[in-house]
C-alpha cells in the first residue's frame, strides 16, 4: 500500500475562507429554473461554473439545451489513469415562501457555522465541494496544473424542474461522457455524525385507478343499497392490495425480490436509529407496516405501496346525498432491486380487475416508472468514497440505502454503463427545498477534503 | 256502505279547460325561490292561491316568514266532521340549463298529452290538483258553498331551498294546523301504470370522517414503507364497514329493524320492476346490495350505507409521490323504521375507532339526521286515498316505500302527531328539477279526481 500525498496540510484557512467566498458567490445568483424571469440568471450561474472549471485547467463550456444549458468540463491529462465523472446541478428550488425566510435567500448569511441560502446544500454547496476537491488535489500535486487521474463535471441546469433535457444531452454525448465512475452529490445523508455511502436505492412504479359504478352520478336516497358505489368499491379494491401484515397481495409482487444479507442487516441495526423518535419527528402515533423488519429495512430494502391520491364524490361543505358514478386514485409502488417497474406495472393492471367488487368497472393506467438501483458494495469506486470519509472523519463509514428514486441514477448507468457512487455530504435538516435552507461550512469543508481525497485513492488504484 | 256522490259527472270538459287554464295561469309565474330577482314573483304566486281558495270559501291568507311567505287557508264548516290538512309548495326549481329547455320554462305548452313548464308536477300541478279536488268535491254538494269536512292549506315558498322557516312556521301555528290527517302529494309514484300511496320512507344518518397519519404531507420516497398512510388507512376502514354479504358491520346497527312482512313482500313483486332494465337504466354493471333481499326491498325497507365523498393526497394531473397528512370521506347511512338516527350516528362514531389501522388518528362528525318514515297501511285515511284510487283507476292501488327521506314530513308527525298520507300524482318521468319538466294532463285530472274522492271517502267515514 503506497501512502497517498497528504492534503489537508494545502486547505489551509486562507484556502477555507476561499472556497466559501467562492460558493457565496454562486449562491447569489438567483438560478431558479422554473422561472422563466430568471433565464439571464441561469446562464450567469453557468458561466461562474465554467470559467471556475477553465481557471482550473479543464476544458469547459457551456452547452446549449432545450432548456437551460449544460456545463460540461473535462481535464483528460492522465492516460491510463481512471476516468471519473462528476455529475451535480446549478439550478435551484424557487425561493417561495419568501416571508418564511430570516434573512434573505441569495444573500448567503453565516449563523451558528451553517450558510443559509437557497441552493446552499441543493445542490450548489455539495457541487462546489468537489470542484474545490479537485482544486485542492491539483495543489498538491508537484505539478498543479497535472490532475493524477482523469476528471468530468456535468453541471445541468434543469435538475429541480426534472432534468427533461439530461438524457437526451447524455444520449447524445455518450462518447465523450464516457467515464469508470459516476460521482453524485445531490442528497442527505443518514445523520449528522455518520459519515455516508449510499449504495441502493429505491425504483417506482406509479398507476391510477379509475372505477365507475352507474353512467351517472344518483340519488343516494333513490339508489343507496342497489346501486354500485364507485368509492366503496374503490376502498375495497385497495384495502385487498395489502394484507394484515402490511405485505402487497400483488400475485408476483415480491418475485425476484433480493433479501437483505445479514451482514446488511447487522450494519443498519447499529445506525442511530430510534423507532420512537423517529415517529416523534413526523408527529405519527405508529409506523406500520410489512412484518418482520425494522423500519429501516422496510424503508430501505423493502417495496411497499402507498396510495398518493384519492377522490370521488362530493368533497364540499355539508351533506349531499349523492353516490358517484366514478372515483379515482393514485397508487404507487417503491420497488427494489429484482423488481422491474414495467412487470410490476402490469401486474397491478391485471391483479385490480380480479379483486373488484362486483359492479366495478376498473381502468388502471400507467403513469410512471424507475428503475430500483443497487450498486455492489466491493466495487472498487464505492470503496474508495468509503476509505475517504474514513479518512477525514476519523470513523468507518455507514453503508445505506435510499428509500427514494433518483431517476437520473438509472439513466446513467444505462446510457453510460459506469458504477454510480452516491457520496452524499448534506443532511436532512439543511432543509433542502424548504426556506432557510442551509448548509453546514464544516460538511462543506469536509466535501471537499472528502472529495480530494476520494480521488487520489481512486487515482491510486489502492484497494482496501 | 253508503254510496258516496257520483263526482265525475261534474268534471265536465268545460271544468278540466277551466282547471288546464288556471294551473298554466299558475305556471306562467316565475316563482323561484332560489333567486333573489324572483321575489316579487314569489309574492304574486301566493297571491295567486290565496285568492283561488278564497274565491273557494276558504279563509286564506299569505303569512310572511323569515323567507318567502307561506300560504295558509282553511274552511272549516263541518263540525264533528274530520280535518285534513293539505300540503304543497309554489316556489319552484331554477330554470337553469335554460337552452335545454324545448320551450321556455314559464310559458306552459302542451305536446302530446302533456304540458311542460318549470313546476308543471314538482309541486304546482300536484298541488293545484288537490285545490280542484276540493272545488270539484263542493261541486258535488247541495250547497256549493260547503264542504263535507274540514280542509287546511299549507302552501309553503320555501321547499326548492331547504324549507328552513317551515318547521318554526309550523311550531308557531301548531294549533291553527291542527288535523287528523296530513296528505302530501310532492313526489313520484312507482310507474304509469301503477296507482300508489307511499307508506314509508328510510331516513339518514350523515357523518364525516377524518383520518391522519403523520403531522404533515411526506415524501412517499423518503418515508414510504414505515409512515402510516390515511387514505390506505381509511380505504381499509371503509371496506370494514360492510361484510361481503353486503350488510353493514357496525355492532347493533341492525337492532329493532323490523322484518318485511310476508303481505309487503308479495305486494312488492307485484310491481312491475324488471333488474336488468332497472340497472340499464343507470348503466350500472350489475346491482349489489345486501344478500337475501330484492332490490326494491333493499332500496325500500333495508338500511344501507355510501360512502358520498372521499379526497385525500395529490387529485392533480400526473405522479406525485406524496403520502398526504389527512384523508377523509362523508358516509351516509339510509334508514329504516326501527332505526334512530342518533343512535345509529353514535353507533359509527364508536366503532369507526375500533377498526381504523394502527397509526391511524380517527375523527367521526356528525354532520346530519333525519327520522324513516313508516305510515300504518291499516290507518283509515291511507285506506280512504287507496280506494280513491281505486275508484278514479278502476285497478287496486299498489302501497310501496322510498328509498329517500322528505325531512318535513318527520317534522309533520313530529309537531302535529297526524298521520301522513303520500299520495303521488307524478312519475319520475316528468323530470322534476330537470329541464322540459312536465305533467300528463291526464294525471292533472286523475289527481283532481282522486283529491276529491279521497275527501268524500275521509268525509263519510267509511272503512274499506
Amino acid at each position: 500500500m503506497t501512502t497517498l500525498a497528504p492534503l489537508t496540510e494545502h486547505y489551509t484557512p486562507e484556502a477555507r475562507a476561499q472556497a466559501e467566498s467562492e460558493l457565496f458567490d454562486l449562491l447569489r445568483i438567483p438560478s431558479v429554473s422554473a422561472d422563466p424571469a430568471h433565464v439571464d440568471d441561469m446562464g450567469r450561474a453557468a458561466e461562474f461554473l465554467r470559467a471556475k472549471l477553465s481557471s482550473l485547467g479543464f476544458t469547459a463550456r457551456t452547452e446549449a439545451t432545450a432548456g437551460h444549458p449544460v456545463v460540461y468540463a473535462e481535464h483528460l491529462k492522465a492516460p491510463g489513469k481512471p476516468t471519473v465523472l462528476i455529475y451535480g446541478h446549478y439550478d435551484v428550488q424557487p425561493e417561495a415562501p419568501l416571508e418564511k425566510w430570516e434573512t434573505p435567500p441569495f444573500e448567503p448569511t453565516v449563523r451558528g457555522g451553517r450558510v443559509y441560502a437557497r441552493g446552499a446544500t441543493d445542490d450548489k454547496g455539495q457541487a462546489y465541494a468537489h470542484i474545490r476537491g479537485v482544486e485542492l488535489l491539483s495543489q498538491g500535486q508537484a505539478d498543479s496544473s497535472t490532475l493524477p487521474l482523469n476528471v468530468k463535471f456535468l453541471l445541468e441546469g434543469e435538475e429541480e424542474v426534472g432534468s427533461a433535457n439530461l438524457e437526451p444531452y447524455i444520449r447524445q454525448h455518450q462518447e465523450a461522457l464516457k467515464a469508470d465512475a459516476i460521482i453524485i452529490s445531490d442528497g442527505s445523508r443518514f445523520a449528522p455524525d455518520v459519515p455516508t455511502v449510499t449504495y441502493g436505492l429505491r425504483g417506482l412504479s406509479y398507476v391510477e385507478v379509475h372505477v365507475t359504478g352507474a353512467n351517472r352520478d344518483l340519488h343516494s336516497g333513490s339508489y343507496g343499497g342497489a346501486a354500485p358505489n364507485p368509492i366503496n368499491m374503490l376502498a375495497n379494491i385497495i384495502s385487498r392490495l395489502k394484507d394484515d401484515q402490511g405485505r402487497v397481495t400483488i400475485p408476483g409482487f415480491y418475485d425476484g425480490v433480493d433479501e437483505l444479507t445479514d451482514t446488511e442487516r447487522a450494519m443498519w441495526a447499529k445506525l442511530p436509529h430510534d423507532d420512537a423518535a423517529f415517529a416523534a419527528s413526523i408527529g405519527a402515533a405508529a409506523l406500520p407496516g410489512e412484518a418482520g423488519y425494522s423500519t429501516l429495512e422496510r424503508l430501505w430494502a423493502r417495496p411497499t405501496l402507498d396510495v398518493n391520491g384519492i377522490w370521488g364524490g362530493y368533497q364540499g361543505e355539508g351533506s349531499k346525498t349523492v353516490i358517484a358514478s366514478t372515483a379515482g386514485a393514485k397508487i404507487s409502488m417503491r420497488l427494489v432491486p429484482g423488481q422491474d417497474p414495467e412487470r410490476i406495472t402490469r401486474l397491478i393492471q391485471e391483479y385490480v380487475p380480479t379483486i373488484a367488487p362486483e359492479g366495478a368497472q376498473v381502468e388502471v393506467r400507467a403513469l410512471h416508472g424507475g428503475q430500483p438501483v443497487l450498486i455492489d458494495l466491493g466495487n472498487p469506486y464505492v470503496q474508495a468514497a468509503g476509505r475517504a470519509l474514513e479518512h477525514v472523519h476519523g470513523v468507518a463509514p455507514m453503508f445505506t440505502r435510499g428509500g427514494g428514486s433518483i431517476p437520473i441514477v438509472s439513466a446513467f448507468r444505462e446510457l453510460l454503463h459506469a458504477p454510480v457512487v452516491l457520496l452524499d455530504f448534506g443532511l436532512n435538516e439543511d432543509a433542502p427545498h424548504s426556506p432557510n435552507e442551509s448548509f453546514a461550512l464544516s460538511d462543506y469543508h469536509n466535501g471537499v477534503l472528502t472529495s480530494a481525497r476520494m480521488l487520489q485513492e481512486i487515482a491510486s488504484g489502492q484497494e482496501a
